[in-house]
């Protein structure tokens, strides 16, 4: 089980959201090898600007694992986390973060500079997808202005 | 219908948590001198650490209106809001921002620094009840160390 599979099965979730309309990002928890949570982006389905993909995959990891942290576990996510979603990670103490296609504009950095807001034992990395994860996104708001 | 009036609102969900356990900060959600959404902490009953007052105030506003942008309503929060909810708030594009009770530790400027991170239209300000909020805290902290 490598960072490629478990990024697909993000992505699986990101196309989920594209079909439905929304921004298409995925998220999936994995500890020991299995997936523990998964979400997509749900913001104009639930009108809840909350409701994003990592927000999603996170409450579904805490309700399978009975816990509210998630120091073993690895969050998979198609485009970088915003600053709620940021915020969200730190509070969860998770292990680890990986993430593939960068947000210049909408990610936590916005607002954080050089901080780094997540819990010190949290490992952040660049993964795979991230040009499939771009060429999501970059299609799905080309489609939405015409 | 003061500010005064709807932060005993957000102090009564406060004390809610309080009785329940859970770290005790509450939050209304106001439009056009009505409460549209409520919410206290329930991080421990929900194993949830996304399930903050303001997270479960804001989610309730949006589905009472229907709509997820609540420019027109204010949050009531008994403490500062987290990294989190200010990620959630700005999203939401909310009216304005009125908190009890400042955060040194915990709140969002842990991450932010000088820089603002909600919406540029959002009005944030310190309110009423900042003594009982800091009070409810304090006595609750105390509680749980003995």
């Amino acid at each position: 089980m490598t960072d490629e599979f478990f990024m697909q099965q993000a992505m699986r979730e990101a196309r989920k959201a594209f079909d439905a309309g929304e921004v298409p990002i995925g998220a999936v928890v994995v500890a020991n090898n299995q997936v523990i949570g998964r979400g997509h982006n749900q913001v104009e389905m639930l009108n809840d600007c909350t409701a994003h993909a990592e927000m999603i995959a996170l409450t579904a990891a805490f309700n399978y694992l009975g816990s509210k942290y998630l120091m073993d576990a690895t969050l998979y996510v198609t485009v970088e986390p915003c600053l709620m979603c940021a915020g969200a990670l730190y509070w969860s103490k998770i292990g680890r973060i990986v993430y593939a296609a960068p947000d210049e504009k909408n990610s936590y950095r916005r607002a954080t500079g050089q901080t780094n807001p997540f819990h010190p034992k949290t490992k952040l990395e660049q993964g795979p997808c991230t040009e499939e994860s771009l060429q999501l996104m970059k299609t799905f708001f080309q489609q939405r202005r015409n």
